[in-house]
């Protein structure tokens, strides 16, 4: 029997690796807790009504329909336990592997304040994705029938916290969607009057971006009439808005809606590896990315606290993931002919955000450009590196649609509750 | 002050009785507990992983955006006050108003046995056609992971209760899903060998459909492998299946997936009217449409029990719903003007129904026919009848991948479960 590698998670790494042992002298099993591939790069596109669920993702079987030497399960797994060479998913079945390839990515943190989620909804799943589209919308469709003036200003104020691209990202389509898509649909509030606040701890907003680039950005959300607040730390949340800091100053920012793209953490999961782990949760893995003292697990990822070349930590992105999914399955290969595996080094291609309408910012090392010749680069990236042709298709259409239209119109309040009538069969399911 | 018409419902009613009074010398407020209008005819696609929600459904803001005497309101209503003329939405809000257009639907029925509704859900709303989905596609991912045989069967057994054009048009899609779409990405089983079981308490499928039609339509889902059970009733669901019975003999059919299309019931709504109801909860109308002893309040749609020339009941079809609301808005407007009302003439232009791929009946009356035309025929007219261009262009791109690809990719398991930490705020917004 040819040696099992099993893969946990179906994301960026997770995916990359299974494709990259595909053929390969190798079963593979790759586990998700979810049936699809989420194109997380164009998830806040799904929270700001412009794309649907189905336009970016995919099902992970469908992906891999070509490869015969993988096996795809649905499930999650609880524990991993490295001494007897196996992980348990939730209903205690056990698969045993003979290799473990670790991506099961990260999830928001609200850096030890858990209250304030039930008012500040964070961007990694889709579900998170349609939860903050029907904050969005409904907070404009309570002010519309709001009678107190000031409460429906409070109503229409958006907070985001994390001036990271998600969050500059987020604040452009934000404003458009107010300034724009709205404008001429509501009777009692000018959607125009909204107000959007973007809110960064750091000393500046995009800080991987260099100093020229990032001016660029904030000219770009100040033209969209966007508050940028840098330096500026969120102390309290509630359902009413933030509790703000700036130079030891406190200031209360009344606001409708807030929503979160500061912090990330890596899987909880992690923790039954037995390994060390940083302040983030993610694994310090050994320089081939193995956990130390365990040569056939390996973690890639978000999963993984990785170093460049030069000991700075590689950012959570999808190209570092996919580098690392590559190098991985090359160093199983390698060690079943044999032979030992090498050090992953992170090629960086550059770096690209988005701020709105003609509006992105770009960074190839030897080339940064921004504005308009930007944002088609970004474009043509993103359909680009979308996976199926249908996928390409559905968001190149709904783009050019919403580019002529200014219209975004996947603009449903859905999931307002959960109907009863189904939550009983869901527990015994 | 101009005279206020309130509409209760943005369905096929309520939507086109605003339309309908635009520009009218009268103020209009459409209510609806959603911020969309649904296109029902559609809905099974959704369920089926052909379209995206967001495709069936447009803002009815935006629909009604250049009718500016009509005020659209997000909110519920939940008690209609005939005698002090105004309605009562969840919050207390209470709305006044001279004329009254009820257009408040209904919802799926389980005559009596509410207990069956966790394990067969119906197909009314677009969280009912997601709950659908995500149950299709988890049985298969359920049954891939299954190691006892008996068990794999009946996860991929699914029961479709109710031969109404849904409940086909319902069948006939699962049977092409299991058979070609999933056909080659499972390892453990063979979705082409998935059960499909169609059960009819009445003694024909699609009863609406003169004999010839119909048995058309009983050949294309033979050969699309499904087995259609007439003149059999359900009595009892459970987590594992229906038992059904059949002349007096009973029968188990084990079965994971059981799905509701059988009955309707007209919005609990009505009820606040003290205006007498049939057996399906819906208001007994005057001629007119409006109540009797209440001239100043209509019911539309599927919320009224109207009947043709010959005493016999309307359909529950969008076509009734939008005659009925032009047919009202006329009305309000003669009685303006000091003319009275005038009794409502159902004009049937026909049926349609749509089995799978190149296979659909049509009855036009002056025509009957089946097979490839008529599901040309079917296509063009919902591609025609869809509201908003995007809508159309996403509907027509979607069904041109399908059709080319054999693909519905769509195929997402969505909300397995809520996200605990906006429950709370859930509570409290």
């Amino acid at each position: 029997m040819q040696p099992h590698v099993v893969i946990i998670g179906g994301g960026f790494g997770g995916l990359n690796a299974a494709k990259a042992l595909r053929g390969a002298p190798v079963r593979v099993t790759l586990l998700d807790r979810h049936n699809y591939h989420l194109f997380q790069p164009l998830l806040y596109q799904v929270a700001t009504a412009t794309l649907s669920p189905g336009d970016v993702a995919s099902p992970i079987r469908w992906i891999l329909r070509r490869a015969p030497n993988v096996r795809v399960l649905l499930g999650e797994v609880v524990v991993i336990d490295v001494q007897r060479r196996q992980v348990r998913l939730e209903d205690g079945t056990e698969i045993a592997y003979d290799y473990l390839i670790v991506a099961a990515g990260s999830s928001h943190t609200y850096f030890g304040h858990d209250e304030w989620a039930p008012h500040a909804p964070g961007l990694k799943t889709l579900e998170d994705a349609l939860e903050m589209r029907r904050r969005i919308l409904l907070a404009f469709e309570r002010a519309e029938r709001e009678t107190d003036a000031a409460r429906r200003q409070e109503l229409i104020t958006f907070v985001l916290v994390g001036g990271g691209p998600t969050g500059v990202e987020l604040a452009g389509t934000l404003a458009e969607i107010a300034r724009q898509t709205l404008r001429h649909e509501f009777q009692s509030i000018d959607p125009g009057r909204a107000r959007v606040v973007l809110v960064e701890a750091g000393p500046t907003i995009l800080p991987s971006f260099p100093p020229r680039l990032r001016e660029a950005a904030r000219s770009s959300l100040r033209r969209l009439g966007i508050e940028v607040r840098e330096a500026t730390t969120v102390t309290g949340v509630d359902a009413h808005g933030v509790l703000l800091r700036r130079d030891g100053i406190d200031d209360r920012l009344a606001a409708g809606t807030v929503l979160w793209t500061a912090g990330v953490t890596a899987s909880p999961l992690l923790r039954t590896l037995g390994a060390p782990l940083d302040r983030a949760g993610r694994v310090m893995v050994a320089p081939d990315l193995s956990v130390p003292g365990h040569p056939e697990v390996f973690v890639i990822g978000d999963a993984a606290a990785a170093v460049d070349r030069d000991g700075r930590q590689l950012p959570g992105v999808a190209p570092v993931a996919i580098q690392q999914a590559q190098h991985v399955a090359r160093g199983i290969l390698r060690r079943l002919r044999g032979a030992s595996t090498a050090p992953f080094a992170y090629r960086d291609k550059g770096n690209l955000a988005i701020v709105g309408r003609g509006a992105a910012i770009a960074d190839l090392g030897w080339l940064r450009f921004s504005g308009v010749l930007a944002w088609i680069f970004w474009l043509f990236l993103h359909i680009f590196e979308l996976i199926g042709f249908r996928n390409r298709l559905m968001v190149l259409v709904q783009w050019a649609v919403a580019y002529v239209t200014f219209q975004r119109s996947v603009r449903l309040i859905t999931n307002v509750e959960r109907p009863e009538r189904y939550e009983r069969s869901e527990r015994s399911g």
